[in-house]
This record gives C-alpha cells, structure tokens and sequence, in this order.
C-alpha cells in the first residue's frame, strides 16, 4: 500500500463532462475553462478525444484546442485516442499524454466501440504501442470494470487480466472506471486490493461516478486501499453518453474536500476550483458543483450575513 | 469488530428532519408519513422531541402524535427529552424509549440547553436514571461529537469520556453525532476505532450529516470501524437549528443503498421509502431525496422510455 498521501488528480470535464453536451462549446471558452481549472492547482487535465467529430461534434475542435493550451505552464495535457487514426491525430497535436478506453465486457465494447472484446484489446495495445513509439505516455482506461449496464457484475479476475495486458502492452497509467456510477464501496475496496496484489498501486487510478450518490464513499475506499491517483470531473459535470443509466462524474471539489479532510493533499484551492465551477456553469448553462459546493457557497453567505 | 452484518436504522426524518421546519406541519401529516415510514421497514422511529413548545413549536404535538403511532405493529418508538420536565412528560406518552442529547463542546451546551458541559452531564443522567426507573432504554446522543462550531475540532478522549458517563449512567445506545456535518471518513474511522477499544460496537451509533457530501462515505467509514447502528433521515430532511452551516441529514435512501450494495442489510424496501419521501416533499414542499433516489428516478423515467 502506497504511504504516499499525495493525491493525483486527473480532471476530466473537458472530455468526459463535455463530450455528452449537446451544444458546441465554442474552443475559446474550452480554452478559458481549462486555464481556470489549471490556476486552481489542477495539472493533470483530459482535455478531449481524437474521436471522429462525426460521433462527438462536441470535441471536433481537439487539434485547436491542443494547440492553444499545450504551452500553458505546469499543465499535462492528455487526449483520448480511441484507434491508430485518433492517436496519430493526438500525436501531431503535440499532447503530452494519451488516453485509450477498452471496457472490460464484450457487450459494452461492440455497443461503444463497434468492436469485440479481443479487437478492442487490440486497438488499444496498437494505440499505446504508437504513443510509446513517440515516448507519450499513455493512460489505459478499464471502462465499466465494476459492473456493465448489459452484462452485469464484472469479475475481478476479467479486470486484473485486461490490467495487465494493457501494462505489458505500454500503458503508463490504468485508470479503473465505475462508468455507470454503480460501484459500491465495498466492491471498490475488493477490486482494488486484488488489483494491488500483483499491481503497483501508484500505476492505478480510479475514474468514479456519483451516479447512485457512492462517489465520495468509493473515492475513500480507494484510498483506504492505498490508490492515489483519481479522476475528477469540476462540478461533476458528465456522464457516459453511451452508457444508459450513468450520470454524475465525481465532483472534483467533492473529492479535494474529501481527501484534503482526510489528511490527503491534492494540491488544489478550492475557493479558484469554485471559480472553474462557475464559468462552466455558465457556458453549459448547468448547474453545477458537488455538495461540498452548495457548503461552501452557503457559509460564504453565512459569513457576509454575519459581518452586515 | 462486528460480524453481524445487519443495520439497524433509527429514521429521524419526523425529529431531526422537522424540528427546524417553519410551517407547522399538522399532526395526522406527521402520522401519515409515520406510517409510510414504518411500512418501508424503518423499526426504529425517533417520531419528536419533548421540548418546551416556545423553543420548538414544530413539535408541540409531541404527546398527541406519540399517542396515535404507539400502538401501530413493529415500530420502536423514541422520542428526545431535553430534560427531566421532558422525560416526565415522553414517560407519560407511552413512548419506548427516550433519547437524550450531550453535546461534547462546553460552548454548544451552552448555546444549545443554556448549560455548561458539567450541567449538561448531569442533566442528561437524570434524563437517564428517570428513564430507567421505568424500565425505558434511553439512546444518548453526544452531539458535535467530531468538530464543534464554536470550539472546533473536539479531542476523541472527550468522546469516548463522555460516552463511558453516559453507559455508566444507564444509556442503551450511543449516538455519536456529527452535528454539522464536519466530520471527514478518516476521522470517523479514527473515532469509532477508539471508540470500541473500550465499549462494545453494538452500543455505538453514527448520527451524520450530508452537510459536506461526506455522509455516505462517513456511513461507509462506519461500516468498515464494525458500527452497525446508524441514524438517517428520509429524504435528507433536516439540519441542527442551533449550529449554524449545519443541513442535510444523511438521507435514509443513500444509506440504505450503499450498505445494501456492501452487503449489509438493513430491512428497508428502497420504492416504498421513495414513497415516504415523496410525502415528506409534498407536506414540507420542500425538494428532497438523496443522491440515489435522483438516480432511481432516472432508471424509472428510462424503462417507462424503453418500453414505451
């Protein structure tokens, strides 16, 4: 187990919280919002996917964004490649790190992909092995590893096995997706000891939904279980949009409130991540913003009442 | 540690919930949500206070109400009493059981009962003795048990001192509080660890907050310490009038989801607390519902969809 209390955290609400949002965020605000979450500490951010713009207009605009924010000082910046043609385009982008996705069920990677499991394991290590061919990094998503909305419970074993085979094929980073919001603590806490058994706990990470209101609570049996490294969507923007069901990335703030009471750094300031909340808030015209949000707006008021 | 993996819920949505409420709610509105409550399987009722009328006119109705629940089938019936006049009056009312409330900090007794915490000691030992003296089991809470918001962070030796006067003086159960919904996962885990060094972890109950978006990781954190009691309101209803920042009870239908995901029963038939919930919504109008009702709400809305 990892006596490192340093948190990691990778925001995603530039790709898995605007990916489902149905009217084009211009590349500008993209642009303002990903500043935003970078002045508040966050320095690891997914910012898009080099998917075709014809599945998602939404991230159409990834090279200019790349190219717009790869300068920003202390920022890594990653992209999800989903095949050869994406990484190739992420790569000519200038990202610094790649993100590929194999779901841990047949069902769920023919439904998103279009593929059979064994093909979906073969794109993905196709893709990492290209990204390493340039010495990019690459984050490997194991996507509904906790349970799959049309298979159901995933076994452990399926999950430690696809993990391993992502790392012998390159990947610098797994990052164990609760897709559908439907992991429980317990189950989170189970697989992720089974996964340390034969895995260096600092290689995963724990990409979580507050789908069934378990974000928090599966984050902190992450942590009990000696993981450090999550993903974080600011305001808790998102959701799978092809996974029925699923709403509700973990809120960042939640999670840096979370982890920062419990001893964890993150990093991250909390009052500059409410500013990011706010600006996406209002160019998706959302609302927006984890519990610990809604708190910390409420004493804010509470305070100003109290000095009037 | 426990072994016994079963809940045991004390639903405070009719005390906790209502008591900061304005509107005064009528009684037969407060029976018919009883009623709802008990027939989702909630055994364990703490149905009003027995506090002056002046303080909390909310609860002015507390004989009246205890007079017309106290005979329905299976549910345990308690309700707070404040201080002796209190417990005269809930052993009058044909209640089962009484609960009383310490709170840990000098500074909150006294802005909460107008005592000091020596004061508050020994009033909430009579409340115990007289309860005992006619064979009534009494819950003792110990309030801002994890952080005060007057004096802060409270010592885990105050609590657990506080916690052997309270059994030495006859309570049944202990209810550690998070009052305002302060405590982190870490803390709550460090508090019952010590905690059931010296006292059994079938006598130790979690009272928590939503307050921060932690209350379900506190539950779970609970959990994972071998405590078995806890404390929840339907619907997320409530908050301590006297702490200020303090709302959100932990909502019973989050609780309930989570430990029966872990694997922890707790007798409570999830659609019919959403019922109860929905009634708590339309007698108070007031939004209400945890995380996972939204989430329930949405797959329902979903199926009608599908199959439509």
């Amino acid at each position: 187990m990892s006596t490192d209390p340093n948190i990691r955290i990778t925001e995603v609400a530039l790709r898995d919280g605007l990916q489902g949002h149905a009217s084009f965020i211009p590349t500008e605000q993209k642009l303002n919002l990903l500043k935003l979450l970078s002045k508040a500490g966050l320095n690891s951010i997914e910012a898009t996917s080099f998917v075709s713009p014809k599945t998602i207009p939404q991230l159409a605009d990834a090279e200019e964004l790349i190219a717009r924010s790869r300068e920003l000082p202390d920022v890594r910046l990653s992209a999800l490649a989903p095949n050869v043609r994406g990484v190739e385009r992420a790569i000519a982008s200038g990202v610094h790190e790649v993100a590929v996705v194999l779901a841990a069920t047949d069902t769920m990677n023919r439904k998103n992909l279009g593929m059979s499991l064994d093909q979906a394991i073969a794109a993905s290590e196709e893709v990492i092995a290209r990204a390493a061919s340039r010495k990019l990094s690459t984050r490997a998503y194991i996507a509904v590893a906790f349970e799959c909305p049309f298979e159901g419970l995933v076994p452990s074993d399926v999950v430690v096995s696809l993990a391993a085979r992502m790392l012998d094929a390159g990947a610098t980073e797994l990052v164990i997706a609760d897709t559908i919001g439907a992991a429980s603590p317990a189950q989170v806490q189970e697989v992720c000891r089974i996964l340390t058994r034969s895995i260096p706990s600092d290689l995963i990470g724990l990409h979580l939904h507050d789908t069934r209101g378990m974000g928090v609570a599966n984050a902190w049996a992450g942590i009990s279980a000696g993981i450090r490294r999550f993903d974080a969507s600011a305001g808790g923007l998102g959701g799978c949009p092809f996974a029925p069901g699923a709403a509700g990335n973990l809120a960042t703030e939640d999670l840096v409130l979370m982890a920062e009471s419990c001893g964890y750094p993150t990093g991250v300031d909390l009052p500059a991540l409410y500013d990011a909340v706010a600006f996406a808030s209002q160019i998706t015209g959302r609302t927006l913003g984890g519990r610990s949000m809604s708190w910390a707006k409420a004493r804010r008021t509470a305070s100003v009442a109290e000095s009037s």
